[in-house]
């Protein structure tokens, strides 16, 4: 039985983990959290996330530009500045991330 | 502004950081999965959760039970057995890990 039974597990396992993959970062929660209300810029992002060096930034946002999770979009040519926001998927995410946050509180 | 702000993020920080805390672990999501139907001994999940270690199994337990998300209960006096099962704040927290991987599929 426990061999029918591992695939499954194991797909499932692999979902939950890509997940917390994404999420088990001291910064990308809070990221996303910034995101949530509206599209901000690399320096407006470097002051909310109080203490972050632009060198994370800069990875952490390229990280989730690349999961399709954030959205980078040029909002002025000259010079050329980005602006970064939630896609669809980094907005149901943002969800998780709530529920785990009204979880703690409960529980606490 | 930041310095009004930081608390609250701090705090969410943390909030989430708990959840992840505890979920961001191999073997913690799927043993969580495990004792959703229904309780389990300490062999039935050591046989559902193939390739753990009796003391990597019996270390999560722990840290479950001491955590209130798993509840251990003697069902049997001689010789003592033990069942495991989710606590309300388990199930609460299964509901997270249900949607981490429903968010996972939807999105591979």
């Amino acid at each position: 039985m426990n061999t029918v039974t591992a695939p499954k597990e194991l797909q499932k396992a692999g979902c939950i983990a890509k997940a917390l993959g994404i999420l088990g970062d001291k910064w990308t929660p809070l990221l996303i959290r910034e995101l949530t209300l509206c599209p901000q810029n690399f320096s407006d992002l470097e002051k909310l996330l109080v203490g972050i060096s632009p060198r994370t930034l800069s990875q952490r946002l390229n990280m989730l530009v690349e999961q399709e999770i954030v959205d980078k979009r040029l909002y002025c040519e000259h010079p050329p500045r980005y602006s970064y926001q939630l896609t669809l998927k980094g907005q149901d995410l943002q969800t998780i991330l709530q529920d785990m946050a009204r979880w703690s509180a409960k529980y606490k």
